[in-house]
C-alpha cells in the first residue's frame, strides 16, 4: 500500500492498557460490535449503553453490561464513544458534555470525520479524537453486532493539533483491543480519501440504478436482463438512503470534487465513442486495469 | 422477471435434434465451452475447430475433435458458429461463405448483435440467426472452457424477419443441448438492453478507476484505502481493454444514449448535494433500492 508522508500507520499493540468504563452512545451494528469486542477481550471494567431503543437486545447479544440515560452514563465514562448516525452526534455531544469527568476521552465512529470533528472538537476540546473504522456495513442494528468485526481492519484516527497525547493513546488502545490497526491522517484528508473510494462509488451505483430505470420502455425493461457488469453494483445500490443522504450533506466539498473528476472521465469515454477513437478507449481501459491492480495489492 | 411483449422466452427442449457436424470458428473460452458442452452431451457427430492458434490445446481440453483450415471446415458444417472477437467476424464470414453447404445454418456468440448481424446477414441471408449467450467472461482462452458454462443460462437469439424457421430451430436446439434457455428479441433491442445492463456498468467502472487515479496527490493516494464501495467495481474494471474497445465502437448509438441517461442521473445527484437538497437525495437513493430489488427477483 502507498500511504505517503501525511499518513501514519500503527500495528496493534501487544498489551494495550485497560480502558476503565466505556460508554457507547448509539448501540447499533458498529457501536454494538465495539461493545461485544471490548467485553470479549476483557478490555474494560464495564460497557454501558445509551440507546433510544430498549437496551435489552444489546444486553442479550453481549454488546453492553447495562443501559443508562445519557447524563448518568456519561458521568461514569472513562472512554465515551459516539456511534449514532452522524446527523445527531452534535446535539447528543452537547447534552453529554456537562456530565463528562475530567480525564475522560471522547471519540466517534462516524464516516465523515471533518463534519463530526467540527461539531465535537469545540465541545470536548483536547479530550476528543475523531475515529472511523473501515468495516463492512451492509447489516444494521445491534443484532448484527460482531466482536470480531474490526479484527485486522483499519481504523482512521484524525486527532487535532490540540488533542492530548493521552487521549490519542487511549483511543488507539481501544481499537488495538479490538484487533484493528490505526492509521492517522487529518480529518480533511480522511474525508477526501473516503469521498473517493467509498462515497463516489456509492453515488455511481445509485445513479446507475437510476439510469437503468430511465432506460425502461413500455415494451422492454433492461433490468429484467441484469447480468455481468450490473450485478456487481447492486450490493452498493441497496445501501441505506438516509445514511447516504447524511454522508452527501456532510461531505459536500470533497464529493463535489470527486463527482467532477468522475464526470470528466465519463466525458472522455463519451467523446472517444462518439468520434470512434479506439486508441483513446484502449488507453483509458488499460489505465483502469492498472489502477485496479494497484488497489488489489 | 418482466419481459414484455417484444420478447419470447423458451425453456430448454427435452430432446433437441442432433446437430450433425458443428464447426466453431474461434475456439476461445466461449467457443471452447460450446464445443466441450456439445461433445459431452453427444449433440453432434463431430466438432471441428478453426483457430489461428495451434488446435492441440482445444483438442486436449475436449473442445473439438480436430482442427481444419477455414474453407475445409466450413465445407463440412451443418452448423457454423462464429465465436471470434466481434471485430474480425465480418471478414471471416466473407471468406467462409463460398464453401457453405446448402441447408447449413450459421450463428455467432458476439455481444453486440446489431453490428454482427449487419455484417453476417447480407452474407448468409435466411440461414443466419444472431446469438449472444449471457455467461461469465472473466477468463480467457480455451483452457478456461467449461462444458457446463451455459447450464441454466440465457441465450439471446435475434433472428431476422428473413431467417428460415428451420435455421432458428437448429440454433435453438444447439443452445438447448448446452442446457441454456433461449430468449428472442430484435438485434436492436438486444444491443440497447446490453448497453444498459452490461456495457454502461463496465464504462462506469472504468471511469471510476480513472477518477480514483486523478484524485491522487503527491502526498496521498486514495487507492491505498480501497474499501467497501470501490471493491465491487474492481472485477469489472479488470476486463479486457481490447474487447471493450470493440464493444464501444460497435454499439455506439445505444451506448451514447445510456451514457447520457447516466450523466443526467449524476447531474441530479450533484445538484442535490450542491444545494443541500436532502429530500431529493433520499428519493433518488430509495428509488435505486427499488430498482435493485426488482433486478434481484
Amino acid at each position: 500500500m502507498f500511504f505517503a508522508s501525511k499518513v501514519k500507520a500503527d500495528a496493534p499493540q501487544k498489551n494495550p492498557k485497560k480502558l476503565g468504563t466505556v460508554v457507547i452512545v448509539g448501540v447499533g451494528m458498529i457501536g454494538g460490535s465495539v461493545g461485544c469486542g471490548l467485553r470479549a477481550a476483557g478490555a474494560c471494567n464495564e460497557v454501558i449503553g445509551v440507546e433510544r431503543h430498549p437496551i435489552k437486545e444489546a444486553i442479550g447479544v453481549g454488546a453492553v453490561d447495562r443501559g443508562l440515560p445519557l447524563a448518568e452514563a456519561v458521568a461514569k465514562a472513562d472512554v465515551l464513544v459516539f456511534s449514532t448516525p452522524v446527523g445527531v452526534m452534535g446535539a447528543l455531544a452537547e447534552q453529554a458534555a456537562p456530565y463528562l469527568k475530567p480525564g475522560a476521552v471522547v471519540t466517534d465512529t462516524g464516516s465523515v470525520s471533518g463534519h463530526v470533528a467540527e461539531r465535537l472538537q469545540p465541545i470536548f476540546g483536547s479530550r476528543y479524537v475523531a475515529g472511523h473504522p473501515i468495516a463492512g456495513k451492509e447489516l444494521h442494528g445491534v443484532h448484527a453486532a460482531d466482536p470480531d468485526l474490526f479484527q485486522d481492519k483499519a481504523v482512521i484516527l484524525s486527532p487535532d493539533a490540540r488533542s492530548d497525547q493521552d487521549a490519542i493513546d487511549k483511543v488507539t488502545a481501544l481499537w488495538h483491543w479490538l484487533g484493528a490497526h490505526t492509521i492517522t491522517m487529518s480529518a480533511r484528508d480522511h474525508d477526501r480519501v473516503f469521498a473517493c473510494v467509498s462515497h463516489l462509488p456509492h453515488l455511481a451505483a445509485f445513479a446507475l440504478m437510476g439510469a437503468v430505470s430511465a432506460a425502461r420502455t413500455a415494451e422492454l425493461d433492461p433490468a429484467a436482463f441484469a447480468a455481468g457488469g450490473l450485478r456487481d453494483f447492486t450490493r452498493v445500490a441497496a445501501s441505506d438512503p438516509l445514511m447516504w443522504r447524511d454522508i452527501c450533506l456532510t461531505n459536500k466539498a470533497a464529493l463535489l470534487e470527486m463527482l467532477d473528476l468522475y464526470g470528466a472521465q465519463l466525458g472522455i469515454v463519451r467523446r472517444a465513442i462518439e468520434t470512434g477513437d479506439g486508441q483513446a478507449l484502449t488507453d483509458l481501459f488499460a489505465h483502469a486495469n492498472t489502477v485496479r491492480a494497484r488497489m488489489a495489492q
